[in-house]
């Protein structure tokens, strides 16, 4: 397909203008975190990432080199922490997928462990972005159970997180406020 | 100092029995953690080792080797979860020393964050072990603060953790059955 030069153009100048404002969901939510904890109202912290270290040199007696190691399968979502005493964790994801979220985005070990946090009682949840759209939702564990359990789908269509997910909005400080969903979800607990 | 030679045999036969008897307090834990996970009555983990990347190579389209990295300062406690739907952390600590537990082996990030959680009505605590006299012991963080608070001491006396610390026995299935003594403790909550 061919676009006359003028749509071209202003394509490209959407794409700048996308790059300027948009960071990345892990840094807005890595700030997000650090304001909650900041004004004394959540302690969420990104885990870091799983390695298997397979060689360390020393070239100093204090410090350690790592010289080889890989990543390895998550067995759990990369954020968790506290929130008014109870436990919360979450899952992260960007897609460039424009119409569905592909589940193979989330290993198996993780979606494991989404059911047994939701049946321990955690607040967990999904926070999905597709990055084509600009669209950021949070969608509960147990929308997402309820999902896994009734399709045999690879992908959680869009229209899925129109109906069921919330839509998260982008702000200055926090960045993506997501408690606020939260708060809305457990008010009466 | 020189010892006659039976000592010494008597001594080094002790280390093997030691070796053959101990594991190291992590694998310990994360027996004991996998564990209560099997029989769905905790979901509590290690958090990865923190790490800050800066090399990685791409041998094969879907294989990357992490070529250089450092170790970096923990922000938070190693293994947090959750129990009874409450937020539980600790962080777990080895020390050859026979008197005291030297306070450097906590980060001053570590000690905030275990005031953090404290305050936001988690279940936060230490578990020490003096492998040269073999005891390991729960210390509630609450009890950690008050030291921290009314000390300016740079460790923590043995005689501390005997007087309010919770001694843990090893046992064979969970390794070190600390959730029991949570139990005895928030007991009423």
């Amino acid at each position: 397909m061919k676009y006359p030069s003028g749509i071209k153009k202003i394509k490209s100048i959407s794409n700048i203008s996308y790059k300027n404002r948009g960071m990345t969901l892990e840094s807005e939510l890595n700030q997000t975190n650090e304001y909650y904890r900041s004004i004394n109202k959540a302690y969420i912290y990104k885990k870091p990432t799983p390695i298997k270290i397979t060689k360390v040199d020393y070239p100093s007696r204090d410090k350690a080199v790592i010289k080889e190691a890989f990543f390895t399968v998550p067995s759990t979502t990369d954020y968790n922490g506290i929130y008014k005493g109870k436990y919360i964790d979450f899952e992260a994801k960007e897609t460039k997928n424009k119409t569905s979220f592909p589940l193979a985005n989330i290993h198996s070990h993780q979606i494991e462990h989404i059911k047994n946090i939701y049946n321990h009682n955690g607040i967990v949840f999904l926070i999905i972005r597709f990055t084509i759209i600009n669209e950021t939702y949070l969608l509960l564990g147990k929308d997402f159970i309820d999902f896994i359990n009734n399709n045999s789908r690879k992908s959680i269509p869009l229209d899925f997180f129109k109906k069921k997910a919330y839509l998260l909005k982008e702000n200055y400080n926090p960045r993506i406020d997501y408690l606020k969903i939260i708060d809305l979800v457990i008010g009466g607990k």
